[in-house]
């Protein structure tokens, strides 16, 4: 190997941050400073990508780049927080030029799009791996968390479900289970962490969480913190254009469609509650400031005293009627 | 394997978090929200450590986790932070308990002593690695850098030099260097980090960075980052007890320690610049507090424009005697 651990450092990381963004020092001290603006906390999330286990070892280093960096925003943006910083700690098995290239393209096309620095970290040798750590920040006390779902409360989603797991599902199965398996890959692995949305939930969403582990596990979370039950409509579950064109063609059943729908992982989209009133006042808002973003309505939030589960905390239901779903999320331990 | 990652956090790593240290929410959300209090900046680092590189397969894993903090705190310290919160991603090839629990046992005894509380992190699978991101407060515009030595500067350090980087070498050679090396392995695993000397630089010391890759390599940053030449004197370099014992039972020639001392990495301690003026005026506040905290006095910040060093930053000296010694530190990459 020609290069030492900090000319990589310099050739692939450094880059001028804008004093504007609140860096006062970056990359090249023993930490970053950084400029907590007034009247705002600080967001903080860090989330781990292992080769062999959340990518494959032969992945695009491009969209291993892009998604290292998509998976925290996304967690930002559960929060209402406005994407500010990322540390980035990346181990490497070798130096190979061309895939760090690649990797990086990735990682600022991303952080440029929501104006994110990077403003340290650290380079190691061994197995691939990838931690990153990005901060934001939120308006004080206003964060939104997964504790204050409230009864009748619509749950939304903020896009389409299933097509992440769908795509992994595709690149584990030996056999062929869907046509084109492509858009289930892009889906993977382009992931758009729903940012601006987040930002305007803020007043508005009575609790938020990323869809990482899938709809039903990540809902159950929020259901857990907030005491309280929940019902989901499978005919509202929203499939994308590539998934429905599976089930015309006969690949997939519309019931797998659903099963990938509720317990696939990897949707990154923004799972929401929110009452009727508010969720009219966010539409009118976003349509005034001609914001297309999606707030697929796909359940409802139950006073767990008042409720028609029996012995669990989530139901679903088809056309009114109860129906039963397998509600097993990713787990790396199980 | 019986358990699943919820499962693991939950028992280990989910304290509770007092709202007096800032958090306002900790783990269990999709981001930890922290308060920075008024007139403070934010000071933020990152450390992985890699099993196989940084430490030994079978490192017990109370130390572990124990250093996988420390040599976050360190970099604090070097900056002048006050430490407040820790992430951290830690991937696990298998849920051992027993591990587990010594490996928090490590972590949070370092935590609690400097009240640090960990905010959140990521569990996954795969092979082990630790990555800690610590952050703290400074008062703005008040934090220690790397680029204001100035000419004429004493160079101090916090602590002894060559111990861990003796500790490492006698881990890894087959035949013996040292009679004992347990002290050699104690100082190679269990740092302290200089918190509270850092705390005490600010508004004294030009320059501060703290010792990971070796005397000479990190003296090199500040020498780079604030356009200055250097010469350390040999015979002022501290050596400990240990070091001292080996030298005088001739397991260790003088030489030999003052080359563990300059290159040998793993040091965490505190290396600084500052004037003489200051330097008395903080040998007085530390004595008034009653706080015994070394500062030893090992070489002097030059003018490159009027330097006796030809063609490089950095000489050493032996009783006022130029002295020839290898420079280079630690460098995984090569």
């Amino acid at each position: 190997m020609s290069e030492g651990e900090f000319d990589i450092i310099d050739r692939y990381f450094k880059r001028l941050n804008g004093l504007e963004s609140g860096v006062v020092i970056g990359i090249g001290d023993d930490c970053a400073i950084l400029d907590i603006p007034a009247g705002h906390q600080l967001a903080v999330t860090t989330d781990t990508l292992v080769s062999g286990v959340h990518f494959f070892e032969d992945v695009d280093p491009y969209r291993l780049g892009y998604k290292a960096l998509a998976v925290n925003l996304s967690d930002l943006a559960a929060m209402g927080a406005t994407a500010k910083w990322a540390s980035l700690a990346i181990t490497l098995p070798d130096v190979n030029e061309p895939w760090l290239a690649e990797f990086c393209r990735g990682f600022f096309e991303l952080a440029d799009k929501y104006q994110v620095q990077l403003v340290g970290g650290d380079t190691t040798k061994g197995p691939l791996s990838i931690t990153v750590s990005a901060k934001g920040i939120v308006p004080t006390g206003q964060a939104l968390t997964r504790s204050h779902a409230q009864v009748d409360d619509v749950i939304c989603v903020s896009g389409y479900l299933g097509d992440g797991a769908l795509g992994l599902a595709a690149k584990l199965s030996d056999t062929k289970i869907v046509a084109d398996q492509q858009p289930f890959i892009d889906a993977l692995e382009l992931t758009e962490p729903r940012l601006t949305l987040g930002q305007q939930l803020i007043d508005h969403a009575s609790s938020c969480i990323d869809l990482s582990d899938g709809l039903s596990q990540d809902l159950m979370h929020i259901l857990k913190k907030s005491d309280r039950h929940a019902q989901l409509h499978l005919e509202h579950l929203p499939l994308s254009e590539a998934i429905l064109t599976e089930i015309d063609s006969g690949h997939l059943s519309l019931s797998e469609a659903w099963q990938y729908a509720v317990t696939g992982g990897d949707d990154y989209e923004l799972l929401f509650t929110i009452s009727k009133h508010k969720l009219a006042s966010l539409r009118m808002r976003l349509s005034e400031q001609g914001l297309s973003l999606n707030c697929f309505e796909i359940g409802v939030i139950l006073d767990p005293n008042n409720s028609p589960l029996t012995g669990e905390r989530l139901g679903f239901t088809h056309l009114q009627q109860p129906v039963t779903l397998k509600k097993t999320g990713w787990d790396h331990f199980k």
